[in-house]
């Protein structure tokens, strides 16, 4: 499993931790949301998912992701 | 119908606002959000509702009513 930290703007409640989370368990990953470091900690499979692919189900909830880290 | 704007707090997104309107809707009021005023105008029946229901159905949803005003 992959490891990566996305850098997510406009989670501001426990609807958006839900609606970034659920998105990303749709397709397959593991996110833990970090409402005031403004962040998602994702584990994913790289054989199936990549950053992209992530980045793509967090902004198709309305956030604007703005950076990947380790 | 009687009108009341509620001043609401921990309203902070799109998803609050559904939930906010959404929990009024169900007891047959009519609401609308202001998040940056962070306050709800409630349209309600006065024969069957009261400003007490009404902050019942918004705090049942996590949200704090501070006061109540004209």
């Amino acid at each position: 499993m992959a490891q990566v930290k996305l850098e997510v703007e406009g989670m501001s409640c426990q609807h958006c931790v839900q609606a970034v989370e659920g998105a990303l368990a749709e397709i397959g990953a593991s996110g833990k949301v970090n409402l005031e470091g403004k962040s998602v900690d994702i584990s994913y499979d790289e054989s199936k998912l990549d950053v992209v692919k992530l980045t793509e189900a967090i902004e198709e909830q309305g956030y604007d992701v703005i950076s990947a880290g380790a």
